[in-house]
Parts: structure tokens; sequence; C-alpha cells
């Protein structure tokens, strides 16, 4: 139901999944009155799918408390993520309102044992190929120790989305030196150095620019600046988009230009465009949730439910809960009572 | 001196000026052996400034603290600085480091009386025109009071820059409602729209893709955030730019093209020219002091120089002042003693 346009861009979405991805079984979760017309304009996707129809759907406008109060239980996106739950489904995706949707997975499948928070993770095209970018948004801060668990869990994504054996990682900190603050940020740094662990290879800080030039496989941050980095970059790309069209529009040499460089231009569209690396996944959670943009259509849609399989047939999951073990294991005993004092000062609201 | 190329860029860069502002002055601090050569090949130079021999040098590795170490009272940079405090210049410009130049500038200059804490603003070019961004970078953090000092700081220098009665400023958000933390953001939100300032327009949140829209002109966040928004800007841009080279390099087709539409693209490059918006300015100091990329060319820094004196013909520091005092009037006094609460809960380290 979820994303500006509902049905009328998930349904035909899968209609193309099923070309490329034809082992791929749905559980379509919808309004009856709004999916089943759509349903039945694209008979391969009812039969590669089931279809549960429900009572009620939470809207882009809700809040995130109030999608929890009126939604819980019976709405579609309650009842998606409840599929990964039980083992109905492997993984959710929804183009729906994304505070109600990390609200609902995190009271439904709830954080991971040894997480504090969960996280939500970009791809993001960079020179080399292409990246992992956490948190974009779930949460605003981080401590050290949320920090490290953002980077053991995007390294998990990126080993089971890109097929490398140890991506490298970054924390995202600022260039200036001695600069004050961000305690939090040297000392995850310093926890990612000592513990050394297998499955990664720490690089050290990158700065802003350090994520589209692809210098390392993840990119590590807390949700506020996560955030305005993944908006910037997509302001400044169809920022430049305009200019280009503008540039090559304004004589007719290049009107002929454009012309002739026409499907150099397309492919230059295909790589810029945010609909092919669609998706944030939150991760943390017991369960894969992917969040699709709102306002994409039916070629991102498809690209957010490939992720969501592409992640479920690499164990992403197992993965992480044996890439935490491992770091726990290796955590000496003195960082593993910081953070209970740590956890102590929070609850006290220090 | 500053910079990676020092007087070898910066002296040809005044030349530049010269020509498009010819009743500018310059006072050119650095040393005499490296110095010299530049001024006599550019004898123009040496006619329109006063060169000021000194005995040292901050370097570009040099930290802050050993560059106040070493650097005070003799270094080239020290004294740059000094002729703004001693009325000898208007404004200082600078290529060299900006930990260095901020460290020394705060010692020298002094924070201005109502302003707690200085910061450096970017000109970053929109689809509209331009805007002014800040704090990118000067410190990690800000309370609200900071960052409606930064929303004055930054109106003015908008007001000055870009011939604005009345600019509209937005506090950089992330997008996700109910979102915890960040409290200082909504805060500053409420205390710009309680005083409802004649010299701005308090617009509300913006994110990160509003900076490139232009949907305000000036765009106030803390130093993290600020400086990660505009190196990943930044990087977006090189991005493109690198796919763009790539795509009209393929085949034949896209060559012919790009040789009709070859005036497009470099007008394209030059609207994608960092060098055209080059130069942070700090702002809350008692007097202005700009900051050139280091890496900058001749071009970049003329214009870094350009913005210096294009700031100081429209009096920014007089309306900074101003400004700060009509705020300042119409502050209701709980809220000023608020202020008093949040420095002493600073000082104790709370």
């Amino acid at each position: 139901m979820g994303g500006d346009h509902g049905p009328a861009v998930t349904v035909p979405a899968l209609d193309r999944v099923i070309e490329r991805r034809p082992d791929l079984r749905f559980r379509i979760y919808g309004l009856e009155a709004e999916t089943r017309p759509w349903l039945d304009k694209y008979p391969r996707v009812a039969t590669a799918g089931t279809f549960v129809p429900c009572e009620i759907a939470v809207s882009m406008s809700d809040k995130p408390s109030q999608a929890l109060r009126h939604g819980r239980w019976k709405s579609s996106m309650w009842k998606a993520i409840e599929a990964v739950k039980t083992g109905e489904a492997d993984v959710c995706v929804s183009a729906g309102n994304t505070g109600a949707l990390m609200a609902m997975s995190k009271f439904c499948l709830r954080t991971m044992a040894s997480i504090e928070r969960p996280a939500i993770a970009a791809i993001w095209p960079n020179l080399r190929a292409e990246g992992v970018v956490l948190d974009v948004g779930a949460t605003i801060g981080a401590d050290s120790h949320q920090l490290v668990d953002f980077a053991i869990l995007g390294c998990a994504m990126a080993r089971a989305l890109f097929s490398l054996e140890k991506p490298s990682v970054g924390l995202l900190n600022v260039g200036v030196e001695e600069i004050k603050g961000q305690e939090e940020v040297k000392e995850a740094g310093r926890l990612l150095r000592d513990t050394a662990l297998p499955f990664m290879t720490y690089h050290g800080f990158v700065e802003g620019d350090d994520i589209g030039k692809g210098t390392v496989d993840v990119v590590v941050t807390e949700g506020f600046s996560g955030n305005i980095a993944l908006k910037t970059a997509e302001g400044t790309a169809r920022q430049i988009g305009a200019y280009l069209r503008a540039a090559m529009n304004r004589t007719w040499r290049a009107r002929i230009g454009y012309l002739f460089a026409r499907p150099a231009f397309d492919r230059l569209r295909e790589k810029m465009d945010v609909r092919k690396s669609n998706g944030g996944v939150f991760l943390g959670l017991n369960g894969i949730v992917v969040k699709s943009h709102g306002g994409t259509d039916e070629e991102g849609f498809a690209a957010a439910v490939e992720l969501g399989y592409d992640m479920v047939r690499n164990r992403l999951l197992d993965s992480i809960k044996s890439d935490l073990e491992t770091f726990h294991a290796r955590l000496p005993r003195t960082i593993g009572s910081m953070r209970e004092n740590a956890q102590e000062r929070e609850e006290q609201g220090i």
C-alpha cells in the first residue's frame, strides 16, 4: 500500500521482479479494494504471490506513534513485518512511511540481543562501484559502541551484497584537527582498531568526499549527519542534472551535440539514477526490512525487492549474528563494563 | 605563504584582482626569500601592495596549538590577522592551514561580545543562485543559542553579498518526524520564530537536498554536519564529473557530440567550478577573515580576495553588530537567563 502511488506501482514492480528472479514468491499485504484490481491486471503476480487482505493501511502522513496505536496487529504494514517474525516471509519490503515502518519493525521484530539501536543503511554508488553508508536516519546521535555496532552491521551487508571477504570500513569525521567533541568517533576508531576483527578491514576516518570516491566499502556515522550527507548528495546530483539539461538546451550546437552523444547521456542518466540503488535497509533487528523510496516508480520498487532477495540469499542475518559474537568475544572485559556504565548513565538520563 | 603553492599562486592571483578591483590595496605578509621573486615578476602587485617580510610561516601540517605556540606575534599568518585588528587592513585572506588560521583569528581578533563561538560560512551555488551555509567546520556541536547566532551572522553575510533585504533562513534537520534528540534545532527554530527579526525571513527546517535546490538563502547547522554536507556535495560533484567524462569518451558518437556541445560543457564546467565559490568566511569575530581552499589556483585565490572585498564594501561587520543588538533587544528576559544557565552548565562541564 505504501509510497506515493500504492499498488499502482508496487504490483507492476513485482511483475518485473518475476522476470529477473523467477524463484521469488510474494506475500502481498494491502486493502482489498485498492489491491485486487491491480492483481487482476497482473495475473503473473497473483500466481506468484499470496494476497493477504488487511483492514487498514498506515498513511504516509501518520506519525510513528499514531501508526503504532492504530495500525498495530492489523495494518498491512504490521502484517508484512509480522510475516518476517513468524517465518512466513524472509524479508519485508515497503515503500511506506519510514518513521512508522521503523517504529513497527522495532516493536515487532525487536532489536538483536547485543545491539542497542537499529540503523538504516543506504547503498551508495561511488567511483569504484557501490558502498554501504549507515546510519542514514534511524536515530540521532550514537555513542562509540553504537558506531561499532553499525560498522559490524554495515560490513555484513557489504559482504552479502558485494561478495567481498573483508570490506573496508571508515568512520565519517571532519578534517579539521584538534577540533572539540566527537569523542565517540575517536573512541569507536580505537575499539575497531584494537579488536582487529577478521571480517573487516578498519581503514580509519573518512570525510564527506570519500563517500563518492569509494575510499571504503562501508561508511559509518550517526543518523543525523548520515541523513544530511545522503540528502545533500541527492540534491547535488539533481542540481548538476539540471545544469546539464540547461547547458544542452541553450544553443543549436549544444542540441546537435546532445543528439550525437545521446546514448552516452542515457548511460550517464542510468549511472545517476537513484532508483537503481533505491532502498534503505533496517539493520540490527531480528529480521530484514527494506524501505523503498516513497516516491519511487516500478523500477525503483523492483530494485528494493531484489535487494531484499539478495541479502536473504546471502544469509545476511546469520553473518551479523556470528560477527557480533566474534566481536564480543574479542572485546576486553574492561570495555564490556564501560559499556554497562554507559548504559546506566543513559538510563539515568545523564 | 599559505596553500599548497604559496606565493606562486597568491601573488599572480592578486595581479588578476587588480584588473577587476583597481581600488583595492594589499598588504602582503610572507617570507622574504620566497615572496620577493614573485613580486619582482608581478610589478603591478608590488606597486598596489605593501610587502611585510615575516620571520616564519605556519605550515599546512602544523597543529593549531603548535602554530599558536611558534607562530604567534611573528608568523605571516599572525601578522596578516593582526593587521585587521589594528585597522591597517579591512579583511585578511589566507589559503593556509584552516585550524591554525581559526585558532589565531580567535586569539587575536576575539569573538564578538554577544557571540559564543565563531562559525565558518561557505558560499554554496544552488539552482536559484547562491546561498550561505554555516557552520561548515569551526566547531562540533552547537546549542540553540549558537544556532541562532549563526542564523544572524549568515543572514548579514547574505545581505552583504547578494543584495537581499530579508534573506530567508532554514535550519538543517532530518526529515524523520518524532526522532529523538536535536532538541537544539527545534529550540533554535522556536527562538527565531518568536523574535521575528526584521532583517530575516525565518523559513523553518530544511533538509540536505534543500541546499542545492536553493530553498533558502541561508542554511544553518552545527559544524560537524555542515562540514560533512559540504564535503559530500563536493565529492558528489566530482563523482558526476568523472561519470560525464567517461560517458563522453566511450564511443565515437559521444566524442563527436562532445565536440559540438563543447561550449555548453565549458559553461557547465564553470557552473560546477568550486574555485568560483572558493572561500570560507570566519564569522563572529571582531574582524573578517577569509579562508581560501589550500589547493586552489590563481582564479580561486582571486575569488577569495574579491569575496573579502565585497563584504567589506557592504559593511558586513556593521550589519552584524546592529543585527545582534536588535536580536538581543527582542529576546525576552527569561530566555536571556536561560542562556546564562546554559553557560554556567557548560562551564561546569555538564
